[in-house]
């Protein structure tokens, strides 16, 4: 089972090769730039299109509004996608164009295109042809909250706060003022608040606005870690939102709800896991959610996703 | 005039003694170890309660539990005291009792105490001869927070969310797993999470139990960042809120209300300062709230208050 | 093929212990502490070594002193042993004393101990029972250094300056004040110049006293980078150095040397490859090697040299 | 006295502004852009030379070759100059073409310029209309060997190496690769080795080509250590190079010669200070020097060659 990757020079391309050339089945056989004018460099071909008809999966870890053309280039070459871009996250192209500031690139495929939340979409990931891999906030995010609200356990109407913070490989390898040593160690600093692209991803997701997402950046490489607050219903607390998400997680091999302690970066640096932890503080129901966000935030769901696609074990090739 | 400083060896007593060794006008004379048995080490000298007396200002920068009996033999001797620990910030001994798991060790003196979050106590601190110095998390939640709530700007009865960051130095000077360099490089995590000593602290000073306090341990040395999230009253929105803040703090030198974009932690970075910035997001306002934990979350507003105290300029030997 | 590791709580052992998690041939039967009061913690037993006849190679990750008589109880067990401490590194019992400033703990078992920098002892290590693994300095400067050397591009008598710089993960898992956060991060120190327990080490491995080896302490992580400055003989640049080099090492899976640019601590970051590069200097040969020190430093070349011992491929569950 | 600092936006240049806004004497009456073209931004003016008559001295903090043309304007303008780039450092035109790989800009300017190692150049700085400060490397091996030289403990003909190690603020405020927190964090490099532009201006300076600098970049913001490694002439140890240093900064408030321990970078960070230690390893002498990069490697010493040509406290205004 071949696969390419377009983008392959980005933080998440370099990820997804790393795991490819691990992978026992999947075989890294096309690894591309990402831009038909910039040249192949050590270990990375030239974007080459007609290509595409030799690999099962092609993954796309370009910019949003370049992988909605490839995708249609691949699929019609016969490959499976597997889009690490923002291009078939959000249904609704009103939305997409909103939100990105340009009309939609490819409207007619996004009712074929399942997002790739994979825990909670794992039927219509395995049949899938073209799979809209989620943003790495909206993973993190999402794990922690999906199974506490189809339990409904959180009061309606009430804001849910998601305070995230992630590493500075989220800001991507192009070299800038925000990405800069000295703009990024020993500080911290929120972002985009109230205007994060994520954002709509989450509400689409989570099935309700009440999500209110501020992003942070942290001076380290890797990682996301969410702190979630909830209101409750009433008689509910901390116990019943760690066993809601224990139930949904209990099967998983890469969800864990820790009963130890709150989780942390280091607990998931390098793997495709998400940890999970819950605490109560004061009325309000505490989770704390953790990913690598080059993981399971991007590379490592499109690996477990392509798997399930292509009908091989979810698991293989991650950690 | 003269101050001593007990506790010169930890993270807040060394800033302290650097700010007096560049102060004007307070002369650091006796800068001693904090516990009686610890052997005096370079440029610091052996615990001699006997030499209160000789300076008009203690500082004490010692563990909770041992600042109270040394601030009544700094009193007694003449001295004013500004106690850089908690002893004398919670004004009922039951509550200090739940929280920090011993009895008051000088109940007595507790009305004498002012908490000096020197922007809101300025007239009391003056007068002073026992000031509380204000833990850092409640330094910057305050400061974000208090000018809302007086204009009665939050909604009654809901949450306010307090998730705050803050460097390893807030975890003292003393080597242990958490301060490692191997588990703190890299890493992010929640702790404490719905029992953090501040909790009470915070509900005092902002008069509600609404704050829900969330501390972080951020992988850099110094700062704190606090993200506050509240439900604003009807018709209410971050333009009125920062508003409010900066009325409040209009004449403040060490308080600055930004509106060019939200704060970070080198903005503030070795400075006494504290940068606000506001914004909405689906519904909430968010303020930002950053300080040096060092300074004005610890030993800068120690000066500060000192300065006031002593009936000097205010910002002398602060930056 | 079953394995114990001892001293699995440290950063050696922690890493050995992920190295044999992923290894398809050795599996790892047996993680234990190291001292026999310790108490077996998550994941981790108490030290037993009754239990050393269950297992077919024991590594030990102890403190020197500590290892010598564990590998006697191991070797009269029947199993192989992979001594990761400093005890069988040593030839002559008298250096080792005056290194380790106590009498060897086990004189006559040095003559069966291969001192296994596995590039430079294949051969002995192959059919070797007891494998002195060595430092993690000695690994960085004696790969960049045996095969100049040995081609004697070297002028006699003068001094090879081996200027070492390591990350932090050198110093331990221990809390001290060398590995607290605050003394490391933004900090860069040279430390026990002429007087590292490393030097016999390199000199015995090197067959002459000129290098001159001086540690010093990064603010990261994982890696050691040595720059190694020699004076060539008449007539010999980098090119000669650089050949010598790259002959030696042309089959060599784990070690590269880099014609394109000096290596730094990422190419080798997580691996267990050395990295080489040679440049002039003002009549000086430089040569910048580097390497994991916690993999081909440590746990990496421990588990290619058990590889070796027990008849495995040399490369298995190494990347 | 007034100052003004072209180049006020590079990291050299907000150093040099932020010690102005402290001194007591030089008031920063222009902070301007580096370049023509650049647009005025937040506290700092447009480049405007027609300017240069109203202040006493021009700090020029741009890249080489800017400076020359600009130092004469100011000196025409009758203010003086200290330039903290490149362009005055070299005496012989010829070095600097095969230097910079460019004619010099101002070769009739060259006799008129001091070098500005302030301790080794005191007399000449304080009749100096035009000073070309010292690069960041070159202080740091220069402070630490030429007192070592001039007393002629150096075995003639052998090499002196200075393996030098720099944080990241060395490379400047504009974002690039090498800048990229992600190539930073957890890494370190050699570069340049054998080519970097600070080699002349060190040799010159020491009066031999017998040093072999080889730079380095360390993953922190701030500061340099070099460790040096020479042969000392027959009976000569590391107590006589101490000596022989400990005498001629016996003086000084800027150089401190420690005989507690070896120097590392927090000593002397954000401060005008150099910090040496002495050791001996193997028949070498090893000198270990600190300086703080943008302090006494740029601005620090900047403002104290100022002080000295505008007859000023040497020291006004530094830490």
């Amino acid at each position: 089972v071949k696969a390419a990757v377009v983008g392959a020079t980005g933080y998440a391309g370099q990820e997804l090769c790393g795991l490819l050339r691990g992978h026992p089945a999947l075989d890294l056989a096309l690894p591309m730039r990402g831009r038909a004018e910039a040249p192949p460099s050590e270990g990375v071909l030239a974007l080459d299109t007609d290509r595409f008809g030799e690999v099962d999966v092609v993954f796309l870890c370009t910019p949003h509004g370049a992988a909605a053309p490839l995708a249609r280039l691949a699929l019609d070459a016969g490959a499976k996608v597997v889009d690490v871009s923002a291009d078939f996250r959000l249904k609704d192209p009103a939305v997409y164009e909103a939100t990105y500031g340009a009309p939609h690139p490819a409207p007619d495929l996004l009712d074929a295109a399942v997002y790739g939340l994979t825990e909670h979409a794992r039927s219509q990931v395995s049949g899938a042809r073209l799979i809209a891999n989620p943003g790495c906030y909206p993973t993190s995010v999402l794990l922690g909250l999906l199974p506490v609200l189809e339990a409904q356990l959180v009061e309606r109407g009430t804001p849910i706060i998601a305070d995230c913070k992630s590493g500075v490989s989220g800001a991507g390898v192009a070299p800038t003022a925000t990405t800069h040593y000295g703009n990024v160690a020993g500080n911290f600093s929120a972002y985009k608040v109230g205007q994060h692209r994520h954002t709509p991803e989450i509400h689409q997701a989570a099935g309700t606005e009440q999500v209110v997402f501020v992003p942070h950046l942290l001076p380290c490489f890797r990682g996301i870690l969410a702190t979630l607050y909830l209101t409750p219903i009433l008689g509910v607390g901390a116990g019943q939102v760690r066993e809601a998400l224990a139930e949904c997680y209990a099967e998983e091999p890469f969800v864990t709800v820790r009963s130890d302690r709150m989780p942390n970066l280091h607990d998931v640096d390098l793997t495709n896991q998400c940890h999970l932890g819950v605490a109560e503080a004061y009325g309000q129901v505490v989770i704390v959610s953790t990913i690598d966000n080059l993981q399971k935030g991007a590379a490592g769901q499109a690996v477990q996703n392509a798997n399930l696609a292509l009908g091989l074990e979810e698991g293989l090739g991650l950690g």
